[in-house]
């Protein structure tokens, strides 16, 4: 976080130019695949992905299961590009079986769009089923990882996963600042023109990446060196498979002590993932989330609001530089806080 | 750069609240402005104030003198913006009579768009001047500070500027990672819908900030804080007057010393600001940019390739936390380099 290069020191392009290839690896991409760094954060270059790739005269199918489906389903409406979807609401996760029954009713969809670890209730849904599907029938799979890549196993190129996009401060432990998008060389050649915007055009950033290792516009020089450093980390700690043992276990632990406090989940153990878990707020007429987000920041540990349509909630990560001790610690003050707070039925609000 | 703040806590809202305001202030702006931060380049927040304030019905006169204005020209044809152009080439400041001229004939023209310090030359335009035509005609007057604000004067208010924009890591000397749009209310909440993107609507921007001090996507946490205290930090060191003499000592230092080596500069001292400044390349086929590049840079010095589109040249930056001192060490770097480079023709290559 402290070194300052400029964007056009050999030092800083070297580092740029490892990331990219280290992510390509990380994702199992063979050297069809292509590597293309967005500023800003997720969203950036989820709408960059699908102005680049989702074209007027293509169909985009967004498989929705949360708030992440819905946002990638609005960007297209205001795109003007069309798109379909599948709604399953925000805790049953969409079978293969469900996005095959839908691309055999409307044939003229080109393009898949779902979502990995759907973050509103934390549900991971079956990559390789759903690709599978839109693979046979020659559709482009594009892949949501924004919450799950560097701790869920991805295989893009034996999975058939055209694009996949993510960040750099999810489950790689960077801090926020930029985003990505892995893809099919053919995609990108095939993308000149079709962006809606120059900022957001994956086309041209790409160029630019490789005519000479620079970014077309300032990058985030100091979250990109950090990211690298969090790339190292990553595989000196495991890579893939010790990041999802040590989320999974902190889940386990969270869940486990949440459970024994009284506090129920959204989801069965089956489809919760490691990344996200969504409790229900206690019915207790006491319990008000804004007091609770604060007497637990006060001890020490930050929360996130439920995203759910329909049933207030309130959703606490297991990933990031945490391992069982500070779920232990955070059940701990959970309990301390509910407590305080004077709550006593933890059965859920309705 | 070390803070760790989650995006919802208050600590990091309050520190978002009062960079905005302190942005206001320093701007000239009074309460019938915003402010709204934009993840992202600078380019980004040029890109969201073009698409969100000029519209399809609009017609924008951008007015060129470099390749800030052709950007922002490239851009709005992008998005299918109505737009014309003055183009004064690399070298010479538009005047008022030719921005009045041109609104005169071209009475269908709603916004008008320019540079303050145009880095293509380091050339500082008349903004005032400027301004007053087009405020004078009713039209809406935007400006690209990108490079200016925070060293050169400016008040919004008292000058008709209705919109501008500005990034974390010139003159103010943050980080990069985000840049901002300060603009008028009004424009603000006539602009919803207008947007060509999602991530770069400025009105949903806003609305974001303004419910919960939050932003919709996640904002680049550690160059907010390290922008905050970067703003203290020119604040306390004099704020505009004090940062607008120091730049000005560190050009008037490397001028002289490099005319003093042999070089000429693109600019008059009249028109050159105290941003940049821009030397025509040595016509000794000895001297080669990048070589230059990377022997000053071995000596700590990093410079800037030119952007000129007739004439080789480079550019060396007078701006951020660099002083007089620096500057004759870098002048100093720059002898040895061309004596070891063995450059002795000095006058301009063509």
């Amino acid at each position: 976080m402290l070194a300052d290069w400029g964007s056009r020191d050999i030092e800083f392009r070297n580092t740029v130019a490892d990331i990219r290839k280290r992510l390509l690896n990380l994702a199992g991409c063979d050297d069809t695949y292509q590597c293309v760094i967005m500023q800003g954060s997720g969203t950036f270059a989820i709408e960059a992905a699908l102005g680049s790739f989702c074209g007027k005269g293509n169909k985009t199918l967004v498989v929705c299961n949360g708030a992440y489906g819905e946002r990638a389903a609005k960007i297209l409406e205001r795109l003007g590009r069309p798109c379909i979807t599948i709604d399953k609401g925000d805790s049953a996760a969409p079978s293969a079986e469900d996005v095959a029954y839908l691309l055999d009713a409307e044939t003229s969809v080109t393009h898949v769009w779902f979502v990995h670890c759907e973050t509103t209730s934390g549900i991971v849904n079956p990559v390789k089923e759903i690709a599978e599907e839109a693979r046979k029938r020659g559709k482009i799979v594009m892949l949501d990882a924004m919450s799950s890549f560097g701790a869920l196993p991805l295989d893009m190129t034996g999975e058939g996963i055209d694009v996949m996009v993510s960040s750099s401060n999810k489950c790689l432990e960077g801090v926020p600042g930029f985003s990505y998008v892995l893809c099919r060389t053919g995609l990108l050649d095939a993308s000149r023109g079709q962006s809606h915007s120059v900022v957001l055009d994956l086309f041209e950033q790409w160029r630019g990446l490789e005519s000479n290792g620079q970014f077309r516009f300032t990058p985030p020089t100091h979250a990109l060196v950090a990211f690298h450093q969090a790339l190292k980390e990553h595989e000196k700690q495991g890579g893939v498979a010790a990041r999802h043992a040590r989320y999974s276990r902190n889940a386990r632990t969270l869940i486990d002590g949440m459970r024994k406090l009284g506090f129920t989940t959204l989801l069965g153990d089956e489809n919760a993932g490691p990344i996200i878990q969504t409790f229900h707020s206690p019915r207790d007429p006491s319990f008000d989330f804004e007091a609770f987000y604060e007497k637990l920041r006060a001890r020490g540990f930050a929360i996130y609001p439920g995203k759910l349509t329909k049933r207030p909630s309130f959703r606490i990560g297991t990933i990031g530089h945490v391992d069982v001790d500070v779920m232990e610690a955070a059940v701990d003050a959970i309990a301390d806080v509910i407590g305080e707070m004077k709550v006593t039925d933890l059965s859920p609000a309705s």
